[in-house]
């Protein structure tokens, strides 16, 4: 049942007077149950739940905290019909998508419990004494890592379970040993708080310390920025925009003491078509790109926007297919108002540059619904205009016809910093191609061959993440593993007795 | 021979105007050798080389990466005297510290290079294709590392050689595969040109793209600004003051592409001595304790500046050891003379504070050398008043009596950031003492048992850093083996051919 309240730890408590309603984007309406946004005071006393928790929860034992995490994805499946009814009713996404979901965060919980089991996945290091060293004996010396403190995590609008409430960035903190506390999204209050019932129902189940989790309810950006800047918080996960993060990383940089955001933001992930690809297998590619563009409303991180190759009849053929390819895929509802508003500005202004050619015949999508298009510009349009860079949220993308290799490469090494770089290519042409692989591969995070950026396996060899503005900080992932690391941090025993060296060091 | 010239990759440049000498602290009298800024003009070509060599540098092999390496450690060897001597007339350090110092700086070049030989120490992980799952085939994906880009390394003032020119931070970058960019320390030029003669030799003599390292003079801090904001930078390499680490953080974090900067800063790593320790022990501890505060003049980073214990007779005793052991020993020169300066004003604005008292008598020491001394104060004075938190950066330490353990513990919690924490204590306490333990080490980033802090091994298990503001990125280390980690991001690959895969992830 939504109640629309915040839980500050174990508590449902909703003192404020800021109420909001999440949207139905399907029929653009309203939906019944309304939140209440968390006040100064109600955030105040969730971090420094979270932080007394902290002193307790950092000392919880792998095997504890991996039955915590299993409890958590129990408690979401037991959440059963209501979760999927909310969850489309707030995202317009459709029942399929969200029980895939609903198994992704599930999944990620109970990866990241069965890490927890298996006991070796800290990095250590032992270095044990040379009593006897010249001129100096050497101490022994033990490396492993402890949690950095209380986490803010912030969820993100497109995946409303598998990276908001219980989602990766949730579930690596609780793995690490940190509490958090989630600023819930305001366009899915109604799915988070069903989420966060979840996690404190689990949290008291494995007795968990109170302050472990929190959710607030936010109807604007004060309650994050309060949160961000709160001396109990120490680390901040973030899915999102670029503005939304950047907003971030300036809030937490500022702070007397600077505190680390991972925030996983924007990305257009090209894509490169190579020539004899084009020739073997343009109808083909067409057909699967039609359907990476357009998966989950083209609304993934990972979403296809920029489409590069040698300008040739093949590419035409290429284009023409993938334009009429992807017309013919009902259009779909995006996640909100203000997302289908954002598309249609972005996706106008693009495509009313210099040289850009609409090359998708008009989509008919009403309401929140998305029009999907396809745009083609030369490669000299596409260097000389910055605004052809940017990320348009949503199932469109553009065709860059380069007019040699030299120009393709110029654009790569141009890019922004990307989550994804795919090459499409013949196994041939392994040799003549891998300059454009290897120009491309220091622009972005995730290097993908003959296929399709959508679809981030849940692995510990994924990364998701990339050269900012992909994130900010490529040597951490959003995604897999070994997301964990990103909330822990150093530390070396010095001739330690053995009775005060943490277990994995003993 | 110093020529006063920068390093613009291979060449020797000196186009500007702005010139300065070094000055030999003991004498307090300048050097003959006259050093010139590196103009805005040279800055922007040697990261512009920098970011060209990158291209050619980061697909170097391991194994000729590693010959650079051990090729610039016998070139800085094969400097012989002239470095020894110009060393000790720029640092006022003696003879027997620059030897030792050069020692080091060479064994961290050749354990770099021996670590890159082994070839398994990149961070790897490997997912293999599982074609027939269900309901989605899973793809081959192979996690590895690679470097970032050109790096800007600040070198230190207090070690000339192994935390500066082609010390820790220059050693990790270049080994991991980023060009080298070092704003020199003005207190060091001499050196520091010196030095860069090495590593640009060494990097000739293996063939390395020029521009995989410069080194440009700098009197004041533009030379340093100009560096951290060029966008042909990926990270910055820190080692100073917390004031000047904290502008570069920010300097970093405002660029419209933030980032990353380790940096090591200030630090007052306190000791806690138990009760027991003091009555087994006091005389003993005292005199370990009087050497470590005065050891290079107490221009340690790991330099003992707070001693906590719970007051007792015994404390009274220790306290008065320590006081007459440390004015026994002769003073010593100081860096030059604004580290001297500051050395006077901070110890004078301490002792000056409410309830604290200075309980060594008074030491006579002219020019740039040093007057140590101890002060004491009670636990609730240090509490209410952060002025007694800062670091004095000298031979100082302020003896903290605390009324119990409470306090003691309230005393730990309430520090900044710390590199390291010591526990002084018998092996019958270490469950009664556990608490403390923990409290500490959730505010230090290497805690010693029995010990003194300075003195940081070179070892894989060392961690050289610690909650802000030790260091800028506590889950990161400046020294050991793990210290290269802060110059490489993470890279997966999807679905890729092996001739494509870097050789580790074949």
């Amino acid at each position: 049942m939504i109640t629309g309240k915040n839980y500050i730890g174990n508590q449902l408590k909703a003192s404020g007077s800021n109420t909001f309603k999440t949207i139905n984007p399907k029929l653009n309406i309203q939906n019944e149950w309304e939140s209440t946004e968390a006040t100064s005071e109600e955030i105040a006393e969730a971090t420094e739940l979270a932080w007394q928790a902290f002193k307790a929860y950092r000392n919880v034992s792998d095997e504890k905290r991996a039955e915590f995490l299993n409890a958590i994805a129990d408690e979401i499946e037991a959440l059963g019909e209501e979760l999927i009814s909310v969850y489309c009713t707030e995202s317009g996404l459709p029942e399929g998508r969200a029980q895939g979901e609903r198994g992704r965060t599930c999944f990620q919980l109970r990866s990241m419990a069965e890490m927890l089991k298996k006991g070796n996945w800290r990095h250590t290091d032992i270095d044990t004494a040379i009593p006897d060293r010249e001129p100096m004996p050497k101490p022994d010396l033990r490396l492993s890592v402890i949690p950095l403190g209380p986490v803010a995590v912030f969820g993100s609008s497109n995946f409303p379970l598998a990276y908001s409430t219980a989602g990766g960035d949730t579930a690596s903190a609780l793995a690490a040993g940190c509490p958090v506390v989630v600023k819930s999204h305001p366009m899915h209050a109604g799915t988070g708080e069903l989420v966060a019932s979840a996690i404190i129902k689990a949290a008291e189940k494995t007795g968990m310390p109170n302050g472990v989790f929190s959710n607030l309810n936010s109807r604007g950006i004060q309650v994050g920025q309060q949160l961000v800047k709160d001396t109990k918080i120490k680390a901040v996960g973030f899915t999102g925009s670029i503005r939304g993060g950047r907003a971030l990383m300036d809030l937490a940089a500022e702070r007397p003491e600077p505190i680390p955001v991972f925030a996983e933001m924007g990305s257009i992930n090209p894509v490169v078509i190579s020539q004899k690809a084009l020739e073997n297998g343009a109808a083909k590619w067409a057909a699967t790109y039609a359907g990476s563009i357009t998966l989950g409303t083209g609304q993934f991180c990972t979403n296809p926007g920029l489409l590069l190759a040698i300008d040739s009849p093949e590419l035409d053929q290429f284009a023409s297919t993938l334009a009429s390819k992807i017309v013919e895929i009902e259009p779909m509802v995006m996640l909100g108002p203000n997302i289908k508003s954002a598309f249609s500005s972005l996706k106008a202004e693009v495509t009313s540059q210099n040289g850009v050619e609409v090359i998708t015949s008009l989509v008919s999508a009403e309401g929140n619904f998305a029009d999907q298009a396809v745009a083609r510009v030369s490669g000299a349009s596409f260097l000389e205009n910055p605004k052809l860079h940017q990320e348009v949220f949503g199932p469109f993308s553009i065709i860059v016809s380069c007019k040699d290799e030299a120009e393709l490469i110029q654009i790569i090494e141009g890019l922004e910093g990307q989550l994804t770089g795919t090459i499409i290519a013949e196994n041939e042409e392994i040799s003549s191609i891998s300059n454009i692989v290897e120009t491309l591969s220091y622009r972005v995070g995730r290097v993908i061959w003959n296929g399709v950026p959508t679809g981030v396996e849940v692995c510990p060899a994924m990364n998701h993440g990339g050269p900012y503005p992909a994130s900010s900080d490529s040597r951490f992932t959003a995604v897999g593993l070994n997301s964990i690391k990103r909330w822990m941090r150093l530390i070396s025993y010095q001739s330690f007795p053995s009775e005060l060296l943490p277990k994995e060091l003993k």
